[in-house]
């Protein structure tokens, strides 16, 4: 006999069902190719704190977090009152709100780097917008980026995202390859990738094109180039090269923001000029953010009297964004964040044990609280090491569905945890013991 | 003595102190340039219907319904509860959802163009994702776009939508005039701008560039170049064009999908190879959606073999959205379009009327729930005819402070009202008298 909350969840529908009827009306099924797994997704009933349970009634434990994004685990409290009440008086005006004020004043005043912001709907959008501020503010059209880095989908900010060994060119000059089919010739002109974290080569290849560069984008914990934080070198020294060559240091904080109180950017020496923003900042709802210096951030000013760069967004600075996102903020204080890093500390802590137990040649990369597994014996610090070939991402996914379907538990794609506050101590046992039987499980296969 | 009633909406606060406040934080005090008005925005405390009260307790009738995204006007209540609920069971997952599948059939089966679908967050990203879905497909890497027509903020989207007599050159071949500093020449190239509605020159300047164009982007109603239909001659014209040219047909009705049941692309005898929508079809929400036929559409399944168009984000059809969009929708049925569009011609007709009487030199443009203000004794029907000099503007300016601030009347900053089911004869009424006092008071320097 089942439990009475097993069948209490039970929604008599198949996920094969639901993604049946998917296919036939979304291409591919699913609006999210990171939701897609084979033979089909799963479809959430309801999720609370760090638990979500399927229209089958499984309950598993989220370590992904809608892809970072929730700070505070699914339907807090806190902000699900808040919305409620701004929702009976409405969810966006032709005008302002005092909402979009108190939420601007309570970022700026969380990192210096913040003198001036402006909320877009999503992080694409933030760096969208950054990177056409950066062209805007300096009179330059390229960009430059690293090798591996994922910024959205504006195609700028996606060249190079899944660079790989036939198409990477020499690490002393990495090609920019298109992410997307049929991508403009300028696009690709347009774009100067380098190797993130390899001071020499990227300095040089700033140089080749130094009269040309709007903005340096960085993202200081990057995700898909292996989750290991720029060092302090790195970015000082890109600092010291925008500032000899009158280009913007413009920082990619969407998915760092929760690293510190101020983002990512408080663990170096030198302040980016421009930061994008999204995720957890919307407290679980659609937002982005762009905020730096005042005298950059004016060309987004529509008071000046020659405006630099026209700017508007239906949704953007909306008040369920704005409320949803204070709230979540407010309660991620500096206290938080030391518990949860705290948290992830430990959590890696046991992993790297279960590595030891299990015997078996796995790494772990991360910053604050987030980490990332990779499948070599020491840890790699550059995108090219980093990468995966098909054999170890077949391991990777046969890992994460045994995680999903017989652990119950939910990690990134990549293999990567990004935790919520809501997480506590057993939690941390259950993954770490889950991941335990999983590498025991594709052990055979790693040492092949 | 202050009736109850205003008294109670009294906030104590006044909108030059949170402005101020707005200035010290966000560029220019504002996330949205079409919230701004001199010498500083309106803050609201709540809404209701077709009703805003702002935190001075002063409630005005809104015909503008955050820029023609709330057809159902503000915090409807089958909308706030059915959020209200989903609200609890969370926000967004790193999993699938029935509610996204459920509001995509229902999407999918208002237009026959619509064989599948997907979700985005914003109108920006959609026409974004349209435009290189479109090169993917084709191989192609320029788009061509109508002098003056808003498409969001990608900047390939953007070109020439403020063009004006000093940059927008020869009508038979019309500059591409970057809208933001700093746009790279690449983007100049890639971008053809026609004269919208004057098939003629349009198919002239597309034959230049024929085995270039992956896309024509299209509103069948464009808003900024003057809220007058495509005529389907010319709509007809570009579909013959896109078949022999192997190009797309793609149609931005991120505005328009309010016009008929199955958007403006119901008026035409050819049927869009992809539309962009956004606005109403969020409920209230942030939300973007791209759908069309299926084999465009594949390029973004992400179970081709070969993907060609890889895509994602983080808030993409999250049940939030999905949810206010689906209930939003399934109330805007054929009999709610067909009440809306006769009303929004009564107006029109009531609004001639205040015209006639006031012998002011005023014409209107429109369709389906939509009409705008020109300031010519007959309407314009090309972009060039109807781009207004400085003195209109200001003029413009000046009735729509006094609709504001003395009437109490909210319209968009064009001189146009995009209306909700929430309307009813009443507050036509008022809007009739209302433009008519306004004529009154502008009609000197309209006549000057």
């Amino acid at each position: 006999m089942e439990s009475k909350s097993l069948t209490k969840n039970k929604t008599g529908k198949e996920n094969t069902a639901i993604y049946s009827r998917a296919c036939k009306v979304i291409t591919g099924g699913v609006s999210r190719n990171t939701i897609f797994r084979e033979p089909h997704p799963y479809y959430v009933s309801h999720a609370k704190g760090s638990y979500i349970t399927d229209i089958k009634g499984v309950e598993r434990i989220d370590f992904a977090n809608n892809m970072a994004s929730l700070i505070h685990g699914h339907a807090h409290p806190n902000i699900t009152n808040a919305v409620t009440k701004q929702l009976k008086k409405g969810t966006a005006y032709t005008m302002g709100t005092e909402s979009e004020v108190d939420f601007a004043e309570l970022l700026i005043n969380r990192s210096v780097g913040f003198e001036k912001i402006r909320f877009v709907n999503s992080g694409t959008e933030a760096v969208m917008t950054m990177i056409k501020a950066s062209r805007a503010y300096t009179g330059k059209p390229k960009i430059a980026k690293a090798e591996g880095a994922y910024h959205g989908t504006y195609d700028y900010a996606e060249m190079s995202q899944t660079a790989n060994p036939s198409n990477w060119g020499d690490i002393n000059k990495p090609n920019t390859v298109p992410l997307v089919d049929g991508t403009p010739q300028g696009v690709v002109d347009d774009v100067v990738i380098f190797p993130f974290n390899d001071i020499e080569r990227t300095l040089n290849i700033l140089d080749q094109n130094a009269d040309k560069i709007a903005c340096v984008l960085i993202d200081p914990v990057p995700h898909r180039i292996g989750l290991f934080p720029a060092s302090n070198q790195f970015i000082e020294a890109i600092y010291k090269w925008t500032r000899k060559n009158n280009a913007i240091l413009a920082f990619d904080e969407v998915v760092t923001f929760r690293v510190n109180y101020g983002g990512a950017q408080d663990n170096y020496s030198v302040v980016p000029d421009l930061t994008a923003m999204g995720k957890i900042i919307g407290g679980g709802f659609p937002i982005g953010a762009l905020a730096g210096k005042s005298e950059i951030m004016q060309v987004l000013n529509p008071r000046q009297a020659i405006l630099k760069h026209p700017h508007s967004g239906t949704f953007s600075a909306n008040p369920i964004s704005t409320t949803a996102g204070r709230i979540a903020m407010e309660m991620f204080d500096e206290n938080a964040i030391l518990r949860l890093n705290e948290l992830t500390k430990k959590a890696i802590y046991q992993i790297k044990e279960s590595i030891k137990i299990a015997d078996v040649p796995i790494s772990i990369t991360g910053d604050g609280s987030m980490f990332r597994l990779h499948f070599t014996e020491t840890a790699p610090r550059l995108y090219r090491e980093a990468y995966q070939p098909k054999q170890i991402k077949n391991i990777v996914t046969e890992l994460l569905d045994y995680m999903f379907l017989k652990e119950h538990i939910i990690m990134i794609n990549t293999c990567a945890c990004m935790f919520a506050t809501t997480l506590e101590q057993k939690e941390i046992d259950r993954l770490s013991q889950a991941l335990l039987n999983g590498f025991r499980l594709i052990k055979p296969k790693l040492l092949r």
